[in-house]
Order: structure tokens, then C-alpha cells, then sequence
């Protein structure tokens, strides 16, 4: 495994779904941020389940814990250790079915490369819940990076084929955290709501798509040709499980169109270099152009469904069935939503420690 | 900038589009392999422009050479460096309108990272031309991935809008080189052709998505949580400029399935694990689960069009027309399609040692 | 900050001596290696400070606690976390002398570095406390290099002047760990013990020189022209705070001798090839040869003393005295013994993996 | 292998002693450095062979090329490649005498580890020649150090047990390129050259010792807990061919001092904190001090003497008697002189880029 990301901000993450914690590890960060528990429980909080999506059932008491790296409130510019104990666990379930590979996860891949030494309770290693460790990290990350005034805020634009009409930049901003589903189209939400409901009455899960935007990006992040910009966060993105799609500007719908209508023009506005569109996504040759980045994000259906699949009993080497027991998320989208922030935040952090941006120590 | 890629595999790319040469160094190849610089050419030359899709008119030679690493026929454990001298090179065009931004090039975003001192000369370091370092890296790659039996394949999908039907592996495999457009379905490329020219008669571009498989990866490739299979190839393949985009398996149209539809059911098929369906593109917890790798990559059209184009010149800080002269690939998506099997090949190679798959010599 | 090491085996480094905790996350150590906290326990144990040396008198219990990458006793293949909660602190004496730089220590470097952010109680990062998270990675290193017969052993040869025999590898195994200094020649031992006592009376301090050995390292380990294995041993010593100078084999005694005599003529040896001599202390081109890796390691003596010394008060700016209270050990090289071992195991690990002869199951 | 150096700036090396050339690419070099060719060929120059000590009869021209990463006389930021191309090689010598494992060379080791397809020729990938690579990026980086106006300047100190008497830094300055040398005492160096020849004479080689010394270095520099200043330079050192040993300061007399003597006291000089000794060599907690850093290096004997030596046929399996032909340095020390000053400037480059020292772009 490799567990580190990032060459001068540079996160590690360790811990299991059913272990005894989660945790992260941050080196690299700069001396003199004012950082608290509650900063980071914030950012975490808005990662836990939502009572009205129905969400899995874990009572996630879920306290951030600070082991390392600050001193009187401030980042000492030494690795910082961060923490969440695991309680409320329960393993009798995965016990039961360790031998019927599920569908969708990890379970036949994780076993095959770890020789079945891997711990398997609720995917292990490979649980959503391994995202904590991310937003703990994002947590910090965003914190630097609003010193250089640099935002990041993602949110739904789709969920089982609903759309979110596109909204201007303060409406997202406003309307994001207000429904469980992180989506900044009131309606859109509604409706949303209605289609998830429906697939897990009917034993099912739905996918969706989440969109990040990094706002008053400088022109410079980026360094290619190997480390660019739209390469390391498609990196970071693929780190979050159920992602299976990323795209940056038009994206996909660029394969479509036409140079004349793709390319964005250069303008000059309040007296800077700017662009009359942003079909790029903020990004030229694998560096920041100083539009906001923009990027979409594909998330896959929650795998684990109540319906009846068709799977194979590893030990015994035959064909099965497997019926998921216990309460999941008929859509994991919503809850990808800081964790895409997060690992655009951490992502953007390294690059702007890389080009000089972010100090040694702050001042 | 950073132009190495790959962990215990890597490349180090050099060399600018006008500049004496283009080259690549690569490290930790196995001691052992025959390579010659026929070998290498072989692939350099299937990237290079075909005269029926009348590309950019560069006559060029591109005779690759073996600098270092090779002894007797055989690599010898030491760094392989790769050369291409620049010939038949003009530079006169870009140095009179040097001030003028591209649209959708990184004319401007270069600038400001290097402060002028990039080498803008045909796009330098950002042009097209430095995948021919991909691709040389790649030739090496694929030769070693051979010895595992592992092969990778990548064809265009779609150009201009038309999308060739699917073909099964066996005819992609025997059409893939049979027109300039690198498309397995012979009507489709007839009609991909026609968008084309009818785009440049305009003086306009198109782009296209390519599908990239790698067949017979073994269980196993990829190191989660960061380094996942997904997230690494992704980050080699938005490298390729003009890439806006990566999904694997059902990518985003997972996004719209349920879960009932997008997980692969297991089944047992000559006495090993399989799945049914591949809509998990062969990567399940960012490993490799057996099953073809299956990535799609959005090509955005060509940013040099000969239609006037708004924009700024950035040394009088005032807005202006530019009218791109020379000939300009009309869609480059089918010389990034040996561009998409090269990083992919790198990207495994390095996994495949990573595992321990690959040996430090071959016997 | 840098707290990584290690380019396959991965070592993270967090903790401060006066803080929450130390500790340590491992990746990348194979699935399947059977560890328990007591396995880690008995060889932080031996870095604690022996009562007959008078050592410093913190009464550290230092119970270490695996966290993560375990499971049913054995490795998973996840990032193994390994802790040991701060204790029995007091940090009162360093508040009050924070102003006043202790000669030999990080105090004034690390003030400057981190802009006075750094947690200076203790040394904080800089403390030789943090060792102990080497040593608890290095009993991971150690069992599994034992599973490829490789042995890793330290021993103190010199002290404040006093020189050990040179003794037989069965001899140093067997009386390393008899005496506090881990010393393998008794008599010297005791010598050492009253120089160490006659500095601890007059307020003082001596040095020492370390010599660690490791045995059955098969022929290939290391990966020149950088990544050398006397160089990257060497990295990994010069972390042991008070670490000054490295030597293999011969060392800085070889520059006085000549060609003839310092090279070591090949032989055959029960069917295999050997040296007569090893003053190339194991090492080839950067490549282990299969004779013992043979390194030493000079240690200053403690920076802590009794005795008045000059400095400045980095706050006033001015000229200041200072008397460093409490008890400190008036020798650290017998505490670094362990050390010593244990980022020599690191390090080996790390080329037996990278080597291809560390599996990446154990089975 | 692995042949790339540096975090931030980072060179990799390649080509092999009696291949087609040998080469070094050098990435994140900041934009804006005026480089040219000669810049370059005079550090070069420093590292040929002097007639005066009888060198090597190979008559290598060694013209420097700059590849790319250079325009108008400027860096680009894009990867500088530097090149010497291999002339005048005569490889008949090794190719008779192949299977004979040449002591004290890697000969044997390569052997094993690349299964024998190392290109034995001169050494190949492991000869002395291989550090003009590291030359030719020591030219950039010291071009760049100056930018700060950091100084590195190594001089030889010991040759065949003849010491230098300690000079002042002036001194050296003037007197180390007034003898082959490298020696600022030149009396010393007389004795030296009459013990070089006398060994020579008698068909054998001497070491020596070599003191690197880097001036004006800024307080901060070095990356703990692993990325130490120390810890860095001894591996970029240790990959200098015949290198055994590396200590800091006082080094391994460290070890007989008392902690009264070696500790070096703060003092406020010119209104800064500074040291009233410097056994530390400028380093404290793996972080400069602003004292100037002291390293000292110890060479073997060259390994190529013409002596006859008891060694075995690899592939006959037995043994046998080598008389190495040709001409060769009877003391490598002096050629390793800028070699070290390379090594140190690439290492302080690097650090100064972590530490946000060296900008992004030179204005």
C-alpha cells in the first residue's frame, strides 16, 4: 500500500473501518497556524451521516483527537497526528460473510493482494470511513489555503439522474450545507431526495455526480509535464472510493465541440489577463490560469445493496448469493462532498507550498 | 516543473518542440530486456502524422536514438536515455507573434510561471511533440509488460461527434492500425474523416474520446488508498495535453446506473474468480481485479484553428486578433492514441514492480 | 519538516517528547508477519535508560500500543500505527529557561526555522525521545528480515577514550546486551562505566563510537549511482540526534592505507564467492557483496551538562549563562545502540524490497 | 538503480564509461539563470586529469553540451539535459579480462546484480567517469547558490598520511586550484605528489581526505526528523565512487571529547547569534546554523593498481591472479575534489528551494 500523498504537504493516512481508529498525519505544514480540535471536528462533522437521508445507521460519535504537531494553539511546523478512536462497532455481520466476496468492493481484490490477511470488518481498509481521514487532513489544508485567500467549496449537481440547475458562485456557497444532500439547487434536492428514497425502498442505490470549485487560484500551480495540475487531482479524486470519473471544464463534452467554441478567449479584465469563458477549468498546460478550477466528479452507486446478488463463496470456490444485511447509504454522494473539498484542498496546499506560495512559517 | 513519473519504473522527460531534441530517461528497467532502436521506432513512428489526415506538415525524421543503457543488444540495469534531434524546424512564425496568447494553449500560463524565460517557440516544453518522449519510454514499457503477457491496446471511440460502434478485443486489435484514425470501426473512421476535413475547411478543430485496455493484468496492481490503479493512471494520462478527461468502466454513467446494475456480479469461469459485467473498467479498490483495465479519455479539439481568434497580447497589455498560420492537426485525438498505450504501459510497468511482478532481471 | 523515510518501507515519524505522544506509522510492510505489542515492547525496553548508568530519571513506562495495520496478530498490508503516550512529564524547568540556547542542541536552529513555533519542552522534535519511534519501527524491520536469516546487531566499541577489543561475532551477540553499555568486551565495559562516572562528577559529558553489523545480507542490496546502500545508511543514521560522522569497513582509516593492502582479494569460499578481507565493510559500488555490513558511528558526547556554560538569551539579545538542571545522561552512546539497529533494519528492508527478496505476502 | 538526487531540485544521471556519452538532466531549476556551455566546461575542466600527477592517459576532450532547459543564454524552468560525449575509448583491455572480478570495484557486485548484462566496459555505469555528471550539475546549482551568495569550495587535506596544516578560508580560496591537488598548503602538497609518485612507482595507490566547507549557508536549511543536513549530504557524498567515510565538524573526535569541549557556545557577533567555536559544522538538530558547514570525506586508495592481486574467475569458478593494465590515477582524491564542492551544491540547492530560499523565477 502506499498511504502518503503529497510532496511537500504531505498527508499518510493509517487506521481501518472496525480497528481501533482512524488517522492522519500531516508533515510539511507550515509553523504558526492557529489550529484547534474544533476546526478539524467541524470539517468532519459535515462528513457525517445526515438523519434524513437515512444514512448508515453508526452512531459516529467520531472526536477528533490532535496527538502532535501543535503547541499553544499553533502548528509547531513538526508532523501533525490526528485522531479518531473507533466506537460503536460491531463485526458480527462481516463474520458471518467474510467468505462471499460483496459485489462492487473490495473484498476479492484486497484478498487476493494481501494473501486474506487484510482485515476485511466493514471493507477494513477500504470503507468510506478511511475518508475521515482525508477531511481531517482537508481540514488543515483549507485553513492554509484561505491565508492566500484561496476557497474551495464543492456540491451535488447530480444524483440518479436528477440535475441541479447551474448556479452562480454565492448561491452554491449559501445553499450547499443547507439540504443533507450538499446540492445547491433547492428543487433539484427535493427531487433527489424522492429518487433515493425510492431505490432503497426497492433494495437499490443510486450514484451521482459532485462538483469542486477552487476560487482566487493565482496563476502558477501546477508543475508539469508530469505533475499537472488536472493530473494530481484527478490523482487525489481516485483516492475516494466509488469515484470512477473525473473531468475537468467541459470535460467529456469538450470530445464534442469544436476548437472555435472550446478554446476561451483571453480577455483583460480590471486590468488582469483573464479568460471570456471556462471551458478549461482554470487550467492551461497543467498549471492554474487564475480562472476558478473547476472539476466533476463521477460516484458509482453505494455497492453495498439489499438486493440479492450473485457472488461467489471464496472459500469454498462456488457460486452464491449475498443479501447485505444492515442499514447502508442508498447514495454515498452527498457524503463524498467534503471529501472532495478536502483532497482538492490538500492537493492545491502542495502545489502552492511547491511554487513559493504558502511561507515556511506564518507570520 | 517536475518530468519524472513513476515510482521504481521512472521516466524523466526533457527537450522542447523546437529546441535540439526531445528525449527521456528511464530508470529501474529490469536488467536483461532486448531492446533496439528499431524496437523504439516502430512506436515513434505510429504517432507520427499520416498524410491522409493531413496533420502538420513537419517533415519530421524523428530517428530515435539509444544514448545510454543498452549493451550488447540488451538493457543493463543502468538508465536508458532516448533521443530525437529536432530537424526541419521554423521558428520564424512564433517569434513574430510571440506576444499574442493562444487560446487553449499554455502560452500565457507558462509566461507567468517562468516569468518569460519559457522556451514559447512551438509551445516548448507544452507541445504535443514531447509525447514522442512518452511514447519512446512507452515502447520500453510495453516490451516488458510482454514478458508478463500483459498487453495494452487503445483505439479512438469517437471523433466530431461520430461514435464507431463497440468491437470486440480481436478487432480492435487487427483494425486498430488500419486507418490514420486509429478507429476499429472501418465506417465510423470514413465518417470521422469527413467531420475532419470538413472542420479544417473551416479552419476549425475537432476532438474525440480514445478507450484505452490493457489485457491480462494480473489480480493486484495498484497501492491504495493513494496510489490506486485509477488515480495513477489518471495522473499519466492527463500528462497527454489536450486530455480533459478519465473515467474507468462505466465512468460516468455510473453516475445514472443503480447499484443493482453497475456492480459486477462474480462468477466462477475456468475454475478462477471473474465477474460477469466490467463495468468496474477491471479496478475494484483501486486494484487490479483481473478483468480488463478499461479507461476512456476525453481529447478536447485542437486549440490552434486558423479561424481569427480573440485575445491579448501580453506585452502591450491590450486586446488583439490572432490568426494561427501553418498547417495544424485538425484533431489530434488519433496521434494520442499511442500517446494513451504509452503512459498506460509506463503506469503499469511501474505497478507490476511494484508487486513484484516484474523482475530485477530477466532470464 | 521531513518525517518520512524509506522508499518501499516507508517510515512517518510524529510526536514531540513533552507532547501527547510519540509515535510511528509503517507502510508497506508486507501482509502476513506475525506481531504483537510485546514483540515492539522488548526492544523499546532495551533503549530505556539503565538505572547503573544513571541515566536521565524519567520514569518512562512507555507501553507501546499498536493503533492500526493488525489484525488476528498478524500484518494486513495497511499501515501499521504504533504509539507510545507521554508520561511522567515536566516541563516547568524548560518554560523557565526557554530564553537561554542550549549549546549542542536544536534550540536556536529550530527557533529560527519554525519562527519560535516549535515546542521547545523537552527539545521537543529535536528530543532523543523521538528514537524511540525508530525503534519501534525497527522491530517491525527486524522480524521481517529475520525471515530472510538477516541479522542485525550493534554494539559500543569506544567511549570518552576507552576502546573495546574487537571480539568475534558470537562473542558480541552474546555479551551486547550483558552490561548497560551494551559493550561486548566486559573489561573495557567497566572502564567506560568509571569515565562516564568521573564526567557525570565534574558535570560533564563524553562521546562514543557505535559499530553495527548485519550479517547474511545477501549480494544486490542497494541501488546506485544515488540511492547507494552507504549512503542511504548513512542518511538513516545521521536522524540519531548526536550522530556526527559514518564510516563502512575500513572507513577514514583507509585513506592512510594502501591500495594493496585496503583492497580485499576475492576468494572462493565453500563453493562461493568471498573476500579474504572486508575493508570494504560489506559494500561494493554501492551494493552489499555478501560479507557483513560493517558501519560505525560517532556519537558527541551529551549536549546537556552540569557545568556553567556561555550562551545568549535569544529574547534580550544578550549574553547569558546557563546551568542545565536536572539529570541528563552524562553518556547517550549506550542508549543509541538500539537505535543504531533499528534504522540500520529500516534501511535494509527497504533494499530487500526494492530488491525483490522481501515478499509482498508472507506465507 | 536509482539516479535521481533531490526533493525540489532534482538531477538524474546517466551513461556509462565506455558508452556513446555520459549525461545528467536537472529538473526544477528556476527559470531566469543565465547558463551557457563554457559555464559549465570549466567546473568540468577542474575534474580532468593533470599531467602533473600522471592521471589517467585517456584523452578526454569532454566538450560540454547543453541539450535543453536553456533559451537565449537563460533557463527556461524546464529540465536542463547536459551531455558529454565518450571519445577516444579503447574497451579491448576489459574485454579480455572480463570474468577477472577486478578488488576493491563493482565489478563482482554489478555482476550479481544485473545478471550479468552490466556493461562492464571501464566500469560502465559505476566509474569514476560517471561523476562528470555530477559535475556538470554542480555547475548549475553552485551558479545558483551564488544567487544567495552561499559558497561551497572543497580542498584535499590528507594524502597517503601527509596532512595539510589548517589554512584560513582565504587562503584555501587562492592557493586550491594552484596545484593538481587541490591542496591549500602547499608544502603539504609537495609531500603529497612525492608519495603519490612513490607509490605509483611501486605499482600502488593511496586515499586521502577531502574537507568540503559551504560559506554563508542561512540559518535554516535541512529537513528533520529524516532529511537532515547531515543525512542528505553524506548520501549525496557516499555516491561519489571510493568514498567510505563522512563526518561533520568535529566528527569522529567528537567522540574522545568531553561535552564541555565540543559544545559550541552562542554568542551575539555583529548584532547575530553565532557560535564562538564550530564543532558542529555548522549544523544543529540537521538545521544550519549559519556557521559555515564542515564535512570531511575519506577517499580509499584507488581500487586499479598494477600490482598483481589474488582475485577469481567468475566464470571459470576459480581462482586467479589480476595485473590491471593501463594507466591509472595513483590517487583519485584530488579529481574528487570538485566532485565533493558538486555533491554539496546540489544538496544545498535542493534544501534552499525547501526552505523557500531560491525563487521559483530569477529576476
Amino acid at each position: 500500500m502506499n498511504d502518503s500523498y503529497g510532496k511537500l504537504f504531505t498527508i499518510t493516512s493509517f487506521g481501518e473501518s472496525h480497528g481501533r481508529c482512524v488517522g492522519v498525519t500531516i508533515d510539511g505544514c507550515p509553523a504558526g497556524l492557529p489550529v484547534t480540535e474544533e476546526d478539524i471536528q467541524r470539517e468532519v462533522d459535515r462528513r457525517r451521516p445526515s438523519t434524513s437521508t437515512a444514512s448508515t445507521a453508526r452512531a459516529e460519535e467520531d472526536r477528533v483527537e490532535i496527538l502532535s504537531g501543535t503547541f499553544n494553539g499553533f502548528t509547531t511546523g513538526a508532523p501533525i497526528c490526528l485522531l479518531i478512536w473507533n466506537r460503536d462497532i460491531n463485526s458480527s455481520e462481516y463474520e458471518k460473510t467474510r467468505s462471499l466476496l460483496r459485489p462492487g468492493h473490495a473484498d476479492y481484490t484486497a484478498s487476493m493482494k494481501y494473501g486474506g490477511f487484510n482485515d476485511f470488518r466493514g471493507g477494513g481498509r477500504f470503507s468510506g470511513r478511511i475518508t475521515a481521514t482525508f477531511v481531517m487532513a482537508g481540514a488543515i489544508a483549507r485553513k492554509l489555503l484561505s491565508l492566500a485567500d484561496i476557497e474551495v467549496i464543492a456540491h451535488t449537481i447530480e444524483i440518479g439522474g436528477v440535475k441541479a440547475l447551474p448556479k452562480e458562485i454565492d448561491e452554491i456557497r449559501k445553499n450547499v450545507d443547507r439540504n443533507p444532500l450538499h446540492c445547491a439547487d433547492p428543487e433539484a434536492a427535493g427531487e433527489m431526495l424522492q429518487v433515493i428514497e425510492k431505490a432503497r425502498g426497492e433494495g437499490d442505490s443510486v450514484g451521482g455526480i459532485i462538483e469542486g470549485i477552487a476560487l482566487n487560484v493565482p496563476v502558477g500551480l501546477g508543475e508539469p509535464v508530469f505533475d499537472t495540475l488536472e493530473g494530481d487531482l484527478a490523482k487525489a479524486l481516485f483516492a475516494i472510493p466509488a469515484v470512477k470519473g473525473v473531468e475537468f471544464g467541459s470535460g467529456f463534452a469538450a470530445a464534442r465541440k469544436r476548437g472555435s467554441e472550446n478554446n476561451d478567449p483571453f480577455i483583460i479584465k480590471n486590468g488582469r489577463i483573464s479568460t471570456a469563458t471556462n471551458n478549461a477549468g482554470g487550467i492551461l498546460g497543467g498549471i492554474s490560469n487564475g480562472m476558478p478550477i473547476v472539476v466533476r466528479v463521477a460516484v458509482k452507486p453505494t455497492s453495498s445493496i439489499a438486493q440479492k446478488q450473485q457472488t461467489v463463496n471464496i472459500e469454498k470456490m462456488e457460486s452464491a448469493t449475498l443479501e447485505v444485511r444492515g442499514r447502508h447509504d442508498a447514495c454515498i454522494t452527498p457524503r463524498a462532498v467534503p471529501v472532495v473539498e478536502s483532497m482538492m484542498a490538500v492537493t492545491l496546499c502542495d502545489f502552492a507550498m511547491r511554487a513559493g506560495i504558502l511561507p515556511e512559517v506564518i507570520k
